[in-house]
């Protein structure tokens, strides 16, 4: 059931030109609101409109929770204000928040005073929360019941409230008058229960709770390890404030592991947002990219040292330096290695601090054995293309050392830093390579200056 | 609510030296099933054994499915077999079929034997799947209805089938008297619909289902595209065969970023699976990572060569050699970064082949930026420290062609592997860092030779 989307692009554009709106109107309904929004990725932003405005107003809000911010803003932005406003109105109050926080704050403004009042008192409060927190990203519309009504009180109650606020339903919260958390009762346990069970027999008070100001990578911790479907909001008193569902924190998620990502090439999401950095301001990229890279120039200026302190050697014997780029690229790759399964594995909890002596003798052990096989083709290539074996010998070595010390490096310094408490995620590959480039070639010009220019 | 993992095992174990089990039995049936998994990781194998012990059954049971697998079997083996057996039979039929799946065969042929007859034909069903497709995946105790079914029929069918199987309770699915797949209805549709209206007027046709034999990879995008709780799975003919619950996907989800980052640096997952990289063998770990440092071995190979055939220009001017992990450094970590950034792109979307284009020529103008940036400062340093003009400004001048270049480079090939249909993501940094090295010594070389030795 793949789904061909250039494809379906193309007899959409057709279909355009056709200028039949008729049955564009009704193959745009067709398309489930997820396969709409990849459509919509494809589209240019005059189609994209043309399309959008032929969509039943259900569809069209569904679909505006699937599509990227900015086009959220420029879609809203591009059609009449009052359906517009309408569409807002359909969002779940934690969505319209988001379209509506990343609008100017004169267009967010219009729109709030066009929405019924109580919707828009319940958004203005969202948007009073960092967004990056549990209360900016939290829904503040959930089911509460208290512990002494009766199973069936309880579905007669959701029967009315459910349908009324077009309300995400998971669990049934359990507070008490003045809306403090006292427990939690899944729908599951609701339905297979007997009908005139108090409420308070069948919930759970052990609770799993965020708080209002929980950031969102401890919320994404939180959900990976807990595997619930929704978790609740509460403030500094314990008072019920939202609940935060799945579907928002898989967006996190994926912005959380696009994060590690990035800063595992040494892309800095502090400076410029996550987002901004692919597509953004281009100045904004380069301020992104260059911290990092500059720290290398440094480290690499570091390196140039190094080898103009062996410029007697290179003096001697120039086709020694014909071999830098095999050794420091070597070096470096293997290096990366380390440092990405260690980083990895502190992130994923598969790794622990109690085991760093574990792991970094075993990558030891590995940048040994690669090294070693790798040193002795270095030394039979070397040896039947320039027929120097002395050389070829010095370069093998050098390459075995190189990338034993490259995966100590690479596995010790995450540890480290998490020992240090400092995000492991930012000791990332460009430092690593550059450290390992300035001992690459301290050990390889020492060796060739002991050995074969016998210098000490 | 942090829960800090190292003072608690640091508790439990003086109450072990105590050897006051009941005080260890309360402390430990305490803790959410989540949190005794972090704690065990923490143990030592022993201790974790004289824990599990003291667990109650339905606790022990829940706690299993969080541990990872090798630990799963590890304990199932240590304890007493009639245990093991009563803990596996209180499993979800998926996870009981990953335990046996894990474990060797006779062992697991034993507990299919003790196990009640249906349950072990319906894991053993399970266990014929492999084990990264949705049949290997999903559960197979699902809730159906007939379309025929009143609202009020099908939550008293809830009440009888949700109990007694211990059954996921998400959605119900409608089938027909051949099981074949032909609706969903939502608990929250249930509960607000009146009791005595037709499920079939309720339900809803259009349903996203996977396949059986759908790989993992698809299912994770499958679920991050529609973000449902739970997707149906069916075989050939339509018929329903299970479901595979969001739980089970954060699983596959966290497996899957893992392979990319690890992509991402060359560590090959094909050869090795993914959790074996880190803990098992050091020969698999050795031949999962030596692939793709091989290749850039035979590259560096070529980048020697390139040095080599310029061995003229440095006997004539032994210094310049001295600049070359200075531009092949800064090259390879500034084409990584546009490789990451193009390959999560691509793999979330947010980048599209149509776009190619645009985003290869927005690296190349963010390479020519900082490359002009860098360079300036390589002729500002190289002349206040060697006072030497010309050797600076040919470095300065490579340094900004080389990451000019390495951005297009870095940029341009996942795409052209995206449009060949392969993996951007094989794309791996490694690879392209030794063709940037390659390139840049070319250039560097040609640049010396033409412009300082007046060779061309």
């Amino acid at each position: 059931m793949m789904i061909n989307i250039p494809n379906i692009v193309e007899r959409l554009r057709e279909i355009m030109a056709d200028e039949s709106s008729d049955q564009l109107r009704d193959e745009l309904n067709g398309y489930h609101v997820a396969d709409l929004a990849d459509i919509f990725q494809e589209l240019k932003p005059e189609e994209r409109l043309q399309c959008f405005k032929l969509l039943d107003l259900e569809k069209a809000a569904d679909l505006v929770e699937y599509l990227p911010p900015q086009m959220q803003v420029e879609i809203l932005g591009d059609i009449d204000e009052e359906i517009a406003s309408r569409i807002i109105n359909k969002l779940p109050h934690d969505a319209a928040a988001d379209v509506l926080g990343d609008m100017e704050e004169d267009e967010s403004e219009t729109y709030l005073d066009k929405l019924p009042h109580k919707f828009s008192e319940e958004v203005r409060e969202l948007l009073t929360y960092n967004e990056d927190t549990a209360g900016g990203i939290m829904n503040p519309i959930v089911l509460t019941v208290n512990s002494d009504m009766s199973v069936q009180d309880v579905l007669n109650h959701i029967r009315v409230k459910a349908e009324e606020d077009n309300m995400e339903l998971y669990y049934v919260y359990v507070v008490d008058k003045q809306n403090h958390l006292l427990g939690v009762v899944s729908l599951r346990k609701l339905l297979t229960s007997p009908i005139n069970q108090k409420v308070a027999d069948i919930m759970i008070s052990d609770i799993v709770r965020l708080h209002v100001d929980d950031y969102s990578d401890y919320i994404v911790d939180e959900f990976m390890k807990y595997q619930y479907n929704a978790l609740p909001v509460v403030d500094l008193y314990n008072r019920l404030k939202g609940m935060i569902t799945w579907d928002d924190v898989h967006d996190l998620f994926e912005e959380e592991t696009t994060e590690e990502i990035y800063q595992s090439s040494g892309i800095s999401t502090v400076v410029v947002d996550e987002d901004e950095i692919l597509t953004g301001n281009v100045f904004k990229a380069v301020r992104a990219r260059t911290p990092w890279l500059f720290i290398t120039l440094i480290g690499e200026f570091l390196a140039v040292n190094v080898a103009h302190h062996f410029n007697g050697a290179l003096t001697a014997l120039p086709i020694i330096a014909i071999f830098l780029p095999l050794l420091t690229g070597l070096g470096g790759n293997i290096g990366t290695q380390s440092i990405t399964l260690m980083v990895r594995g502190l992130s994923t909890g598969q790794v622990t601090l109690s085991s760093a002596l574990h792991h970094i003798l075993r990558e030891a052990f590995i940048g040994l054995c690669i090294g070693v096989f790798f040193g002795a083709m270095v030394v039979l290539v070397t040896w039947g293309w320039q027929h120097n074996v002395e050389l070829g010998i010095i370069v093998g070595l050098a390459m075995a050392i190189n990338m034993t010390l490259a995966t100590i490096i690479g596995s010790f310094t995450p540890f480290a830093l998490k020992a240090a408490k400092i995000d492991p995620a930012i000791a990332s590959g460009p430092v690593i390579a550059t450290t390992i480039d300035v001992v690459g070639l301290a050990i390889y010009f020492t060796l060739v200056s002991i050995f074969l220019l016998k210098v000490s």
